[in-house]
């Protein structure tokens, strides 16, 4: 007698869920059967109506790469940010952890990723190329470089910084500062990240 | 100036996905942003395909109550389960978890709940009558209560004792038994599962 299981169509819709990232497949298991219980399927199709709905009206935006439903997103559309500063990130999901901070005003550019060779991505793989054309389109007041600080973050920064001084000698090129996480004692601090604090010491 | 904000369509596929069992805000966000990330928002639609097709196939077998995509589940149409034992659980996800311990080869009857009057869950509001009606017109040689250790489980257990006797008085009933879990020490086990292992005991 071959074994009980829960029908294709629930075990295909698991199987998606398997994908999303922190999922796991008893969480995907629980997540499908809990979306089959509502009446008459009514979850599954909510859930479905919204995704549908994302993949149809969301895009990136061609300027920055933020997420948008409009031609432009909102930062790239503000006439008010022209002129101002250029933050350049790795993902679009950084545009927004800056954003939240309130500290800078200006518009962003995702580059969608970083250097990695290792990985085969390399300068072409990034959004560059249209860096250079905005730059060139409207020279930006400064252009800040917001890469993580790893390897591959450090790497990318060090190849942008050359090509933008290079292209754009009076625009001020900076990058965010390293050093002591808020609230972080010296003793959780490790070698690289003190020594960073040390040498990026600011006067006061 | 308005705080910058991700796309409408993106904030509701966020909130839909917060109503899954398991996935916070923060979890919420990270998927729908996985799913958005793919190209055409391919991601999107395959997993919408998936709930959509689940909606549309899947059902409460009409009989057991587990979930199907035929007129009966494949336990109820199984010809060789017809006449023998009858196990009464309270949800249809507890079938699988019993049919997998490969112990039990009968018939299933999902009560969809169990009584609960601090949360206006009455006998009326379980599938109680199509269990009568089941046996009524196909007396099982037995009949499982499979239900939670619980309050609310001893309760309906003790609830559908009653019922079952009185008007099956030829058919046997028993319920699972009660005790200590597999591989868990007595230290471990608290006083009511140590009673219930003590009275319990069988003669080997």
């Amino acid at each position: 007698m071959a074994a009980v299981d829960y029908p294709p169509a629930l075990k295909r819709l698991a199987a998606q869920l398997r994908r999303l990232p922190g999922i796991g497949p008893r969480s995907a298991e629980r997540v499908s059967l809990w979306l089959l219980g509502g009446a008459e399927g009514v979850r599954c199709r909510e859930v479905a109506e919204a995704l549908q709905e994302a993949a149809d009206s969301v895009r990136a935006c061609p300027s920055c790469g933020f997420f948008t439903e409009a031609e432009l997103c909102e930062m790239c559309a503000d006439p008010q940010r022209a002129g101002g500063p250029l933050c350049v990130v790795e993902q679009a999901t950084d545009i927004l952890a800056l954003e939240r901070t309130g500290v800078f005003r200006g518009r962003y550019h995702a580059l969608g990723g970083r250097l990695a060779p290792l990985d085969h991505v390399g300068p072409e793989d990034l959004r560059i190329g249209t860096l250079l054309q905005r730059c060139r389109a409207e020279p930006p007041a400064e252009i800040v470089l917001a890469l993580g600080a790893d390897v591959e973050g450090e790497a990318t920064a060090r190849y942008l910084a050359e090509l933008l001084r290079a292209e754009f000698p009076g625009v001020r090129l900076s990058r965010i500062a390293q050093g002591l996480p808020a609230g972080g004692g010296l003793e959780s601090a490790d070698e690289l990240t003190l020594s960073r604090a040390l040498s990026g010491r600011v006067t006061v």
